[in-house]
């Protein structure tokens, strides 16, 4: 039985992205939350993706972390999912063209498997999960946009030198990295987790 | 250990409008997913809406949903942002112009309050919380647009007559339901709770 939401005062993030890190420390300590992440644990090992969703990735990494250090935990994973490819690569962007692949080869292997269609649209989505004494919150953020015949631009990793967001004329790769934080996947994962925090914060006092 | 989300068989819908319950039945029962909601349960009463975010309020509503049913639960909450007022109404849409405000004079304080503002920008937005054993998960649904001068149409509730939506020429008042569905923040929070269901089948096979 959930016993309802406590506001937490610290808040592990299962990661090592230095970039991560800092982005989401700027925005936890405006409201008032100190971010530790898993360079503050160096008992902490890397958490295989074994699931075979988003969520369900960004839900195992949390729950490791949240088990070993017993403080609130984030974690979360990402990936493309292409319309006209049934939602691949989703879960295997990473690893899209092999275990060891380079962006430069799973960028390849999806443009050359794209080459008969003409759906090109694609989201990228990320799913974010926070564990607590509570239990278990799940929150995602979505960014949609097509698949580009060729690369551009030199900008991020991964699919960003082919994917063209909705409402821009540049790829995730020819923006800079505030113009695609503020329309990114990833930001508004941030930010349904932000607000719920918020809201949780004013009913708990 | 992490066994994966569960498909449900059943949800039950946090709510009492008609209108609501009939529209996502018929897209659960095109998934194979029985649909119940409070009026299939009598001992529920109303749940305040005491939190500050729409985030906040559709976790409470499901919260206690599936804490007195103990059957995975849906709830959502609606909002409209206006930009030039800093996001409110927000969640205080229904009740902006006091406790028992009528839609005509909610609509009558925001166009009052908007026109000193050259910026008619707004959005309406829909949080959609699920709560099963897995946990809570949260999803939105965003619709853009621009607050007129004027109410114009007879259709819908609320601040319909003054929104019209991106890419459209009339209000939310003067589409038609199918129409406005097609496009709206509730039905794009629906879709990407569906987008995760249909995820979890596929992972569970």
């Amino acid at each position: 039985m959930f016993q309802g939401f406590t506001y937490p005062e610290k808040i592990i993030l299962a990661s090592r992205n230095t970039n991560k890190i800092e982005e989401l420390h700027v925005i936890l300590s405006s409201i008032g939350i100190k971010l530790r992440s898993s360079l503050d644990f160096p008992e902490l090992s890397d958490v295989a993706e074994t699931s075979e969703s988003l969520e369900g990735n960004a839900y195992l990494k949390a729950l490791y972390t949240f088990n070993m250090t017993g403080y609130p935990s984030l974690a979360d994973d990402t990936g493309l999912e292409v319309e006209a490819l049934e939602g691949r690569p989703g879960v295997r962007s990473a690893r899209y063209a092999g275990e060891k692949a380079t962006y430069q080869e799973n960028v390849y292997k999806l443009l050359k498997e794209m080459e008969p269609y003409e759906n090109r649209k694609a989201q990228f989505r990320t799913a974010l999960a926070y564990i607590s004494e509570e239990g278990t919150f799940i929150f995602q953020g979505v960014c949609e946009g097509v698949i580009l015949r060729e690369v551009r631009g030199d900008k991020g990793f991964g699919y960003d030198p082919v994917f063209k967001p909705h409402g821009k004329q540049q790829t995730f790769a020819e923006l800079s990295s505030t113009e695609k934080n503020e329309i990114s996947h990833r930001g508004k994962a941030v930010e349904q987790f932000l607000r719920f925090l918020r809201g949780m914060k004013v009913s708990g006092e």
